[in-house]
């Protein structure tokens, strides 16, 4: 089975946002055991809209595209696609309601505009969106070879929000029926850091050799200061495969390995804490946050993370941390004795068990010979002892401060796999 | 002319990371005035990357393939094109040394695999990688048309922080000197908040008529909380074209527009402090530190921006900004008394002209009847009063901080425009 994606967008094309279809989408398909073959995105011009849709019918059995379903003029795709197929459009009076008492929900009266989108074309089953007026649509189109066999072409509204839910609730039941799955498929990716690429490929290609020979499939990707290794398998031993991948690369690289699949390393440091009952403070100075927002991503963050203190200006680190006049004036707000006085300020005020700090320099200005552009002092501030570190970090401000996040994260999960206060965390390696 | 993108990576048709090269080449190829037409991803094996070059090669001018360049036997670009190119590998003794050079900088050996880098196809122009290893290569191709035509194919590295650098300082003088543009291109993105995608198409699209009529080409995206509304226009008489749409646009939708192009809310605000000489904090808790994230991932922050206490806990509602217990126990954590208090007590102990509050339920759990998921309280306290404000934003917990942060930043951006302290910020209206 052959599945294409297209996205349609004027905006795509001209970069002014992200494609973020694409990557939910494909892991969706990826997780269900679909894998997608291409993914093309076109301007919502009519021509490469319909060049796209017709390339992509010729070649596969599940064709989806998304955006241009909206009431705009520039909303093309529902109009273009009938026409190339021959399909003329009707208003679809359970569609018209569903708009119209949308609007009707939020006290406003519906444009006229929106009735556009009440047009499905003839033939389309139609998927009410929960989330928005445009519906999605399903269009049974006949293929190229033998007379019983057609393509399922699908349309999906371009806002995630009413993208996501209408896919998932009311397609995947019909897609699983539809085209049942031949064999078992298994993907899943070992997180790790600590090592590049081409050095993580060298320790672990060799034993997995066999493996790869039976049918596993290897992959790697580069990360900022992560590595994923990746083992897709199909078949009935897939899940065996898989699980023996996973078994010989973490004995190799032990520690290096921090999670799995789309467990991020805040989530890691998350479940640590939750499970030993310990909490965590913060006090950032030039990551400005982004640890803080990172953690409480994570549902549940609430019973860990008790307090984050973004201490920009060095008055705050001293009026909300307690760090010293004398250690700002003299060492500076980025050396090690202000870290340590502020991860050892953030733990005491907050009444946490560990508080991590993170003082630097973000760019782009403000470097000197010294300490230039991308220095980065962090502490961990624990009951027993305050651990401190120098890192440089010479990368554009955004950058800087994932990189930086990242590293004052695996700070604290080095210690608490060290410190083990249970068998929980030390099982794990 | 015409341009295509081909992205590589079984990482991406697997949905285990985002595409950001579409977005980023997309807009700097946008920027400088060459449109892309086509952008296709394809798993990394052989025979997929080379049907896409293929294809691409038969209709494009140019085309660009992004990753697989790398080291690891999952890096098959630079082969399978080769292949389907007839040119031979040669390797390189410049890149080679260049690659033995930066293990050296680190005080590393190169593993023997990174050697495959400096192989080079047969008439290549090799892009060395100021970031890494593997080079960037530009082949000439021969065209199906008249002999002296020729199309460009481009191979940059997948790394953002290889690929991004390379293509500015060293591809994109060539693509100048190559394909000089016809004639001038003007893109503009007028960012709205407050108003739907089709309200705001109703207002200004009649107005506008006469400008799309010479020529402008006019779209929608619907984004979180915001409508982007873009100008496209070509020809000598882009820039005013471009100009008089905004213009109109202005005078429509007068403070509904906050900014232009990529300017995002937080690097409005920050202009508008900073002309004013004036300072801010925050007090979060359930946007749980993203307001601090984005504020300071704008350059020149600090100048601005004292600190921002991410108060979690209750406790550290009353230790870091001296909420009341009594307004905790009573009103509650989510109220509009403690979210005065939080602004209140975060302006007055960080020193600031404004600061923000904002304080709510993002769920999954933790909502009632009276107080569902999403429910929000934001304060915004100066030095003559405190407004406060209740939100209900009842989605997923990313969208609803992302949703929560936005309207925060809003409430401070109608707050600063209606007291204008001078005449700028008025006078941008």
């Amino acid at each position: 089975m052959r599945v294409e994606i297209i996205n349609t967008g004027s905006e795509l094309m001209l970069g002014r946002v992200l494609n973020s279809h694409q990557q939910w989408l494909c892991r969706q398909l990826a997780d269900l055991g679909y894998t997608v073959d291409r993914q093309v995105t076109v301007d919502d011009s009519g021509p490469a809209i319909q060049q796209a849709v017709r390339e992509a019918l010729a070649a596969a059995d599940l064709v989806i595209v998304t955006g241009g379903l909206g009431p705009t003029r520039d909303d093309r795709t529902r109009d273009v696609i009938a026409e190339l197929l021959g399909r003329m459009l009707r208003e679809d009076p359970t569609v018209l309601e569903h708009i119209e008492q949308l609007f009707r929900g939020r006290h406003r009266r519906a444009p006229a505009s929106t009735r556009v989108q009440a047009l499905v074309p003839e033939g389309a089953t139609v998927l009410l969106n929960a989330h928005g007026t445009a519906p999605g649509l399903i269009l049974e189109v006949a293929a190229p070879g033998p007379p019983s066999t057609s393509r399922l072409l699908l349309m999906l509204p371009g806002p995630p929000r009413e993208l996501r839910p209408m896919f998932t609730e009311q397609f995947v039941p019909l897609l699983q029926s539809r085209f049942p799955l031949p064999a078992p498929f298994v993907c899943r990716t070992l997180k790790t850091t600590g090592l590049g690429e081409s050095l993580v490929e060298e320790r672990i290609h060799g034993p997995l050799r066999p493996l790869t020979q039976a049918g596993l499939e290897l992959g790697y990707c580069a990360r900022l200061g992560e590595v994923d290794v990746r083992f897709v398998a199909r078949g009935e031993k897939a899940r065996a495969l898989v699980d023996e991948a996973e078994r010989l690369t973490r004995g190799i690289l032990g520690e290096l390995v921090f999670g799995v699949d789309d467990e991020k390393l805040e989530e890691t440091i998350l479940r640590l804490l939750t499970e030993r009952h310990q909490t965590l403070a913060l006090a950032e100075s030039c990551t400005g946050g982004l640890l803080a927002h990172r953690l409480t991503n994570v549902p549940g963050a609430s019973r860990v993370f008790l307090a984050g203190l973004v201490t920009y200006a060095n008055e705050a680190k001293q009026q909300f941390l307690g760090v010293h006049p004398e250690t700002l004036a003299g060492p500076g707000p980025v050396s090690e004795a202000t870290a340590r006085e502020m991860a050892e300020g953030a733990r005491l005020r907050a009444g946490a068990d560990y508080a991590i700090s993170v003082t630097g320099i973000a760019g782009p200005d403000g470097g000197s010979e010294e300490k230039p552009v991308g220095t980065v002092w962090m502490a961990l501030a624990s009951a027993g002892h305050t651990l401190a570190q120098r890192r440089l970090n010479p990368y554009d401000r955004e950058t800087f401060k994932d990189v930086t996040a990242q590293q004052a994260l695996e700070l604290l999960r080095r210690e608490l796999l060290s410190t083990g206060s249970a068998g929980t965390a030390q099982a794990q390696l």
